[in-house]
């Protein structure tokens, strides 16, 4: 991130969504070199917003960093938890990602796949806003609690 | 492989089990550098033949090369294809190795985890016969095909 102004403000109301306090606990666990030493939690999730204006700056064709891999890790690593902290079953986020940064990311549980996400343009992963990353991954959550309910049997497996 | 005598004899009766057959198939299919252009049938599989011998010969603790990564790929390949033979739906295999050779192998079939495998020296990847070979994977590609018929509805889903 350049020193460009934050797309997410002080007192942002999603900031304490439950995704939003997840996503920033799993980025700061990655964060082996310390790089978010002294940030706000706001500086820390706000790459994860990929406004018009952000992804207009990006080439369509991109190969994806390591922080990106790192930030696209915790996005499943959130996911996994909430979903294991809900349907008090492990979870395990599988992350398959090809150099040209396309790829597949599941949530297993037991030998029941309650995620399965295609990937594509990951150099370019993000969310509208806040919001947009906390009620799209929600959804994504209570899918897979409701695949865990009807399948319990698999989940269990 | 080195110009070292084979462990796959001319005639060996395993060279025409299911599994082996489709190995080769699969070997073939990501041989991009034609590696194996004139090469027998019994040379291509023979590596797959790890002897205590040829064990012994492998350093303990070793990063994976490409042309084992290839080996182990086409061995889940393989996999995944007798299933979808077998099962008549569709097999997705899914390898996720780490630089140091450790990692886990999926088959998914639907939303179903039909082959869950921890991956370890993967630098040392092979069995001790061909007859091992045909005999462990069947019964895994067994297992799998059970798992279907019993999770219909998941592997469907």
């Amino acid at each position: 991130m350049s020193q460009a102004a934050l797309a997410v403000e002080t007192g942002e109301p999603f900031m304490t969504s439950a995704v939003v306090v997840e996503m920033l606990k799993q980025l700061r666990a990655l964060d082996t070199y310390d790089t978010y030493e002294g940030w706000s939690d706001e500086k820390i999730i706000d790459p994860l917003v990929m406004t018009k204006e952000r992804k207009r700056e990006i080439p369509i064709i991109g190969d994806p960093d390591e922080i990106t891999l790192a930030r696209i890790k915790a996005y499943y690593n959130s996911i996994a938890s909430l979903i294991e902290k809900r349907a008090g079953k492990m979870a395990v986020p599988v992350i398959n990602i090809t150099h040209e940064g396309f790829g597949r990311a599941f949530v297993l549980v037991g030998k029941l796949i309650v995620v399965d996400k295609t990937l594509r343009d990951v150099h370019r992963f993000g969310f509208p806003s806040l919001e947009d990353l906390s009620t799209k991954t929600e959804a994504v959550i209570e899918k897979a609690v409701a695949l865990i309910e009807q399948y319990k049997e698999v989940a269990e497996a």
